[in-house]
């Protein structure tokens, strides 16, 4: 590895926010999971989990453009077991969901540990995920289609979420583990 | 058509925001094409515009789910012709890019008339887009992916827009002339 490689990398890792992370439930279209996984590594999402309802489905490649090597996948069959293994970290769980109960996603505090749920494209979150997450949220429409491409209710969420994680300088002192930046660095490193 | 449906058309014309639009030059994907308009659709943008490289694109159906009945999508073969119409309705262009000399989108005053140009998918925008905007602007990144997905960088950058105008009380009052809105219920009314 090269040193401005290194630096590069390093750089990076100084960005990452390990307590912000985003769980797709179902979510299966190839562009739609290559685009959410893009925009949490542009925000510097370290984590990202996905619950499988069939088997053969993964994080693939395409558009993703090599950022699968920066961000760990975590993969679930129930939607029970990664709400819980969000929880377990503390996380406060939010479900992006179009209903009238939902609150506006900007009234939420992001600078705490925050794990959001996107539902699949055509029947959105599951009855699971609303009744175990803490709060749903939605993204205010104005217009005549019922709803935003999932890949893009991600990042309008995450895009406020940096908004606010960079004004409270949660961006300007590294935030991930020594041994993780080890990790990533020989994992990325040496492809 | 019955009351309830009139209704809830003159209630999404109420919201139409005539002066800011987005403009994509040589956008290609079918699914970008359509979460842009998508998105576009939800936020109150009443234009599309549209620099086509290929005369066989156009924007087509699939997930934008019936909302161009409700946008006037504006096509052209060429960039400058494009943003020549842009400037006669005294909008600022901006053109997004990824430059050092970009500014940040944040910083931009989006309740003034206002054209957002998108770039290729692959090629980003044209010299002659950089040329002749107004500014360029980028959304910021910190990790390891080059760029964001278009319609991701659509999105981020008009709920930015969305807020400021909301804030503003843009949304408040009905903005498209009579003559319009009546076009608009005829043809939309009427399929
Ligand atoms: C295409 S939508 C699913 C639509 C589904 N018919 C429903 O009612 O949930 C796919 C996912 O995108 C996200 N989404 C789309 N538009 C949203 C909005 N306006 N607010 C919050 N989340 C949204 C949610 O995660 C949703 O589950
Ligand atoms: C995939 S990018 C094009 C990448 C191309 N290699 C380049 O350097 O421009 C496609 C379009 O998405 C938009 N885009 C993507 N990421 C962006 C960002 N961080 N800031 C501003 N615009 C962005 C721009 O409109 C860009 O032209």
């Amino acid at each position: 590895m090269t040193p401005e490689r290194l630096q590069r990398i390093n750089a990076m890792l100084d960005q990452r926010q390990p307590d912000l992370t985003v769980c797709m439930e179902g979510v299966h279209k190839t562009h739609n999971l290559a685009a959410v996984v893009r925009t949490a590594d542009a925000i510097g999402v370290s984590d990202v989990h996905a619950v499988w309802k069939n088997e053969q489905m993964r994080v693939s490649g395409g558009s993703a453009a090599g950022s699968q090597n920066w961000i760990d996948v975590h993969s679930y069959t129930k939607t029970e077991d990664a709400i819980a293994q969000l929880k377990a970290q503390n996380m406060q769980v939010l479900v992006t969901n179009l209903s009238d109960t939902a609150v506006d996603f900007r009234e939420i505090d992001y600078t705490k540990p925050t794990a959001i749920i996107l539902g699949q494209e055509k029947f959105g979150a599951s009855e699971t995920a609303l009744t175990l997450a803490d709060q749903d949220i939605v993204i205010p429409m104005v217009g005549m289609v019922q709803s935003l491409n999932v890949s893009v209710a991600c990042s309008v969420v995450l895009y406020e979420a940096q908004r606010q994680r960079q004004a409270a300088g949660l961006y300007n002192t590294p935030r991930i583990s020594e041994e993780r930046r080890q990790r990533f660095l020989f994992e990325g490193g040496h492809p």
